[in-house]
């Protein structure tokens, strides 16, 4: 993972503490939800283990460091610093909200304490890495709600912001319950199941659908899912219902798919398959879901690609990254309507309400402390990550409640506020 | 580049295409596109060379195989064809517009032509990556326009869709007319200028805010642009004002920008330093950069993020990737709504009018032909493409216009159609 994969200004900023001398200060930074992604109640964390792989493989290589050299905006920087990147290593301690958690505005997901240039130059690759997949989880949520039991699988590669996109919002929308994923490197990486169905190019290159539909049988046998709506959706139903099994399902991808969904099953239940599943896919997201459900539509499966893949009501999230410590020393932001709290925190949750608290305060009875230690010194602390633990936490989804300050947090805010 | 960065579809019809014996059938697509994005009257064509690189370097490895294999997906596909996958390589022919052209609803800007199994894997990359340095591009053009001469620098690596997205939407910024971007792996990899300010946490860090401006100006020297808000963005301004040159610029970054940018001149002149810039960020969009220079605000540079590096009010395109042709034979396909047009075309720009014609048509005088080759017989055509050059193409973008069918195509749309 290259170091420079970051804002410049962290860059000149770690530069500037180096020449001051200052490289061996502590400092904290919290990851934190300013505000909720727009159409949103809440957020569900995801995106931590890349966030950890980046911070333990950060690295700058000497053709790196020759082009950071050469920038005017490093002209007055010592030579010293340059050699202090070339033995660059996170030496740090980190806590976080395990992914799959569902948290709120004004709640921390993050914690990075550190040297100061330790802390500093990863926050552009945190606050993008996090905030992307937490925002895919969440939207997946949603949808994955909507579908009130029904399966929804991720099919959204082709429309996430570069491949690499999609890779991760498979991961995300996995975690936050969907059945699985169209992208087969998210598969291959994750172990997240697998799912395709069927390219209007193969029914295009043949001469017929029928053709075509006998050809894909034969090679897919009960994994066959024949995508109907090429020529007509009703049409290459019932050719499908005609040629029988082997038949998984039958994919409708344009049209009135709850109109189309309900005269498709009653093709095929006349044919005697009354087994093979329905998949409706087009541009579908948790309210079609819904307005499907709520139509009777004998769908099946969902199949969701854009709106999923890149969250499109709400695309981005005002997550920030705030100094909360220096040398014991508890900082805050008073910006206009952008302001930060000090000192580092923990956040703590009972049944009917979460409390941010200071880091060294006594938990309350019977409070879960979310901020949890996944990097200690530079070394990961082992933990249960993978997806499949996590999805089990996205699963139990928290109620919206309200978020408290602690006494001695409260104290602090006072102490802190410069009027 | 891993083949598995796909959606599983396209490699299930890969295996049926090598199955059926079809794998030598040569096959069109044409990625074009469908809908415009919303709020937009034109795309920038971005993304190409990012496209080209994939196409080129496209491989399997030996575990992704073995993935594929146990997959039960590819239970019945022949041994031969993960033999087939182990020696795969591109070897069609590639036609784009080049990057930086101005283009519009229903226009194709890329044709691959190739074995059918060649041009099918490609889809989902070549999807992602078009349309989404597309989309970047489109919107740069809009606050570039907006900003009507006065410099906007891309500043959204924090809220893109992971890390490496923010690189490619800097590129595909700066193309579009950005001066510059804060990624500075963009700038290593791409040689676009790069740019920084300071931090939030840099004043924090130090006891006042004096400290930490007099720091900052003795490593940055004249780069040093202060950010003024931390507390107060008037206080700010003024101890920057007393602290005198050197001193490049102050960075406002919230509360009432037009106010405080009017304030902050005042200021800054009162001290004699007429030619300190002022630089403007927080929340920035095309609407609201207009509005900041109706309201007369003296703000000499624009740094924007979030809006820019999502697109956030249209973080999709309504992008397709259809056959046209397999073996000589026309193709289209004719789902309600979602139609596509047969036979590999060419687009011919006129000043007044754009013409889709069929790929062999004569072009009609003063023509520019815009799908240029690009790969040839799997390998690159050497051409200008570097990002300074598509941004001389950006810099001239077309007008609005209508977009016609020649009679060649129009007589084969009437031929194709099944009714």
């Amino acid at each position: 993972m290259t170091g420079l994969l970051t804002d410049l200004y962290e860059l000149t900023m770690a530069a500037a503490y180096f020449d001051a001398g200052r490289s061996a200060e502590i400092g904290a930074f919290e990851l934190s939800i300013r505000r909720l992604p727009r159409h949103r109640d809440h957020v569900i964390v995801a995106g931590l283990q890349q966030a950890l792989e980046y911070l333990l493989e950060l690295r700058f290589t000497a053709p790196e460091i020759d082009y950071l050299r050469d920038l005017a905006q490093f002209a007055r920087v010592t030579p010293a610093f340059f050699d202090y990147l070339r033995n660059f290593r996170f030496t740090g301690d980190v806590f976080a909200v395990p992914e799959g958690t569902t948290i709120f505005a004004g709640e921390p997901m993050l914690t990075v304490r550190a040297p100061i240039i330790e802390a500093q130059i990863p926050e552009t690759y945190l606050l993008s890495t996090m905030t992307f997949q937490s925002l895919i989880a969440t939207k997946a949520s949603l949808m994955v709600r909507a579908a009130a039991g029904r399966p929804v699988i991720e099919f959204g590669t082709r429309r996430a912001h570069t491949p690499e996109a999609g890779v991760l919002a498979a991961r995300a929308a996995y975690i936050a319950g969907c059945a699985g994923t169209s992208n087969t490197l998210a598969g291959f990486r994750f172990g997240i199941p697998v799912f395709g169905t069927s390219a209007h190019s193969w029914v295009m290159s043949y001469p017929t659908e029928r053709d075509a539909f006998q050809q894909l049988q034969q090679i897919l046998g009960p994994n066959t899912v024949q995508l109907v709506d090429t020529y007509d959706s009703l049409e290459g139903t019932r050719l499908a219902a005609t040629l029988g099994l082997p038949l998984w399902g039958i994919r409708l991808d344009s049209g009135d798919l709850a109109a189309l969904s309900k005269q498709a099953r009653v093709i095929l239940d006349a044919a005697g398959l009354r087994e093979t599943k329905i998949m409706a896919t087009s541009d579908l997201d948790e309210a079609r879901i819904a307005q499907l459900i709520a139509a009777g539509a004998p769908i099946d499966v969902f199949g969701v690609g854009t709106e999923l893949a890149t969250s499109a009501d709400a695309p981005a999230m005002g997550a920030v990254y705030k100094l909360v410590e220096i040398q014991g020393r508890p900082t805050a932001k008073w910006s206009e309507g952008k302001a930060s709290l000090p000192g580092p925190k923990q956040l703590f949750r009972l049944p009917d309400r979460d409390i941010l608290a200071l880091v060294h305060e006594v938990p309350p009875p019977g409070a879960e402390a979310l901020l949890q230690p996944v990097i200690l010194k530079g070394q990961l602390v082992e933990g249960p990550r993978d997806v499949d633990i996590t999805r089990r936490r996205a699963a139990q989804p928290a109620q919206q409640r309200p978020l408290e300050y602690s006494d001695a947090l409260t104290a602090l805010i006072k102490q802190t506020h410069p009027k």
